[in-house]
């Protein structure tokens, strides 16, 4: 391919970058909008997106690397900004129990639900957790996933917590895709401290959370605002206390009922609310105020079959930016695809197809802080892109299950 | 691997059989059952299972070809006894304006609905109507299915109806499965028979069904039962047409309303009656009595946010084999995974996993006619088998997503 030179670039003849593509729609989601580049060109240099545009505009780069898709369409790389991945066992033994009718009450007797995960993940080593978790990520970096945040929080002790968050950057330093850890230590009441909620919180507050911050272990704290784990008060505590150590906070809120747990995110400036079935219009006026992104998790509405869905509506007219994420965890949410997430947000929430694209890129990067790196294709974002073997971006929303990538770019390269 | 020769064995020594397969739990899904051997062995000759059982009873085979799964489980390979596979165009431009806003009156007003995928259908050459199904068979096929039925029905004339059944016939001779083809001539009424749908019958029963069983291009004969497709009389006409020419029927029944098509398809010996949201215990009954599978799409009942299921209880109770299927087609389910068609029956319709994954291996096979040779891991069936990295057959159905299998072999070879 000789590209032409722009009369109006600026780049000088020949400039040099690391790598060209080409002969593809470019679906740049700037904005939170498709934005599509017909037959656009895309050049990137040190991992980062040096320029974008129509390859009738394209600058004349000396590229050592020139790709031609030779058509399909390019997205920004996929964001999973809300997962439990790091976790011992599975539960798939308690789901056939469920569904052959055990009752809840025979399997929480059993030492089932989320306490049977606690002590998997606590019994489990540093090498087994982190083996499971690759399992786990495989199919969602195969689907081009190039961006994802991982919780704690089941671990529920300071040593068990700090082994999850341990895994979590080790993910992040050895897979072939940029980790976010998040501390979720108030995820729910360890056993040890049945009745004293409040003494749990001080161990997080007080002993927990400065370590993470010195050990750098998490880039936000989490907590879960319900009545079958925290108050709103407690949150508060935990809020604060990631705030005097300089970490960002997101919250589980509104799942299963009103707590206005995410007008308390709004005022403590969150990244994110998470779930919002039960949100109210006066939580989506405080969170626009705020810009704190509403990250909606339709795996779990759709596995506890439950028949709230979260306001989709109230968050539009509010501007709220809306993301989506898998909740991939062991209990209420074991999905590893989050183009399902798509579709499912689609049928069950009613989001128009280019909202849903927007929640997995543009919005999920904003949910993770990554707002100015990561979620289009810009130039000066890095260069995290797939090419899909798809006509038009409805595609990846409409097919359940389908086509994987052609080609997963990480950070300027080919990820095999 | 050094087999020991079992004292009971039918084998002689050395018998020679071309590949031996251990080092796994084989789900055999016998009888409809999980029916696990543990730690399994199991011998290929001529593309069928020679023998299997426990490695600990294996005979000594001469085999040159030994591989050792080194754990996980074995299930048949999977079966997609419902789809639309072959069509023309896709509809997600059509999807997405739906989410968009737009009516269906607006849809149906620019010539959407299925009468575009008709056009586009009628519209496409043999090699675009190929090359398409190929690429949509592609997911299906990396998931573990090894056989899939394919229905024609988006041609509606004598013509397009011969066109997408070669097609189909094509698939069948140059892809790595077993296709069955059914003629769904009697789908919708064509615009050519508008007002006219007796008159289009006529034109199934005395032209294209004996065009179709001349040149062998359909294994069945299907027709949809509805208030918007055909009575219960002109489906009678069909199936009796089909049965002079030697030909089993199935029906597309009771999906919208109850029209007692299921019991119609039972007097005929239907192989399956499809959909079957509003069936009711007679007609349960009745299919008991034929042998008729019940062939459950929770594909289409999640994408069309249906509220009544299909009655699981009173299918079980009366002993109907119930069958799975992705429905694949552009419209009500563009689903392309059997996979997640599994974890919807279960968390929509309330099957068991065990359930499930006979309703895409043993019922699947029964749904087809293939009961003798497929469906299940036994002595004699044919070799298709899918090798999975798991511990239970229940992750397959509780992972949302998830892992691809290992190996598929198909015929007694590793399928690539
Ligand atoms: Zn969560
Ligand atoms: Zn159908």
């Amino acid at each position: 391919m000789a590209a032409p030179l722009h009369s109006a670039s600026p780049f000088a003849a020949k400039t040099p970058c690391d790598s060209l593509w080409f002969g593809a729609d470019f679906v740049t989601l700037r904005d939170g909008r498709y934005n599509i580049i017909e037959n656009g060109a895309l050049a990137v240099k040190d991992g980062k997106i040096l320029w974008i545009g129509p390859l009738s505009e394209c600058p004349d780069f000396s590229a050592p690397q020139r790709t031609d898709f030779g058509g399909g369409i390019v997205t920004p790389g996929f964001i999973d900004c809300h997962t439990h991945l790091v976790f011992g066992g599975d539960r798939s033994a308690e789901f056939e129990q469920r569904l052959n009718g055990v009752s809840y009450a025979e399997i929480a007797a059993q030492g089932g639900g989320i306490l049977s995960t606690v002590n998997a993940t606590r019994d489990a080593s540093h090498s087994q957790l982190l083996e499971q978790a690759e399992f786990r990520l495989r199919p969602l970096l195969a689907e081009g996933v190039t961006c994802i945040e991982i919780k704690s929080g089941y671990g529920l002790s300071v040593e068990s917590e700090l082994k999850m968050l341990q895994a979590i950057r080790e993910l992040g330093a050895t897979q072939a895709v940029e980790v976010k850890s998040t501390c979720l230590a108030a995820h729910a009441v360890p056993p040890e401290f049945k009745g004293r909620a409040d003494d749990y919180i001080d161990l997080i507050c007080d002993t927990l959370l400065p370590q993470v911050a010195q050990e750098n272990l998490a880039d936000a704290v989490d907590a879960f605002c319900e009545h079958l784990a925290f108050s709103p008060a407690q949150v508060e505590r935990v809020f604060n206390a990631a705030a005097s150590l300089g970490l960002p906070v997101k919250l589980h809120a509104e799942q299963l009922s009103s707590l206005h747990g995410s007008t308390l995110a709004a005022k403590h400036h969150a990244l994110s609310a998470d779930h919002l079935e039960y949100a109210t219009e006066s939580d989506a006026e405080a969170m626009a105020e705020s810009g704190t992104v509403a990250v909606l998790l339709p795996g779990a509405y759709y596995l506890l079959r439950e028949t709230q869905c979260p306001p989709v509506e109230l968050f539009r007219r509010h501007g709220v930016p809306m993301a989506l994420a898998s909740d991939a965890n062991p209990g209420t949410s074991p999905a590893l695809s989050l183009r399902l997430m798509l579709n499912m947000a689609c049928t069950l929430f009613r989001m128009t197809p280019e909202e849903a694209l927007a929640g997995i890129t543009c919005h999920g990067a904003k949910a993770l802080g990554l707002q100015e790196t990561h979620g289009t294709l810009e130039s000066g974002k890095v260069a995290d892109f797939v090419h899909w073997p798809l006509a038009r971006p409805a595609e990846l929303v409409y097919w359940l299950g389908g086509q994987l990538p052609c080609t997963v770019v990480y950070r300027g390269e080919i990820r095999l």
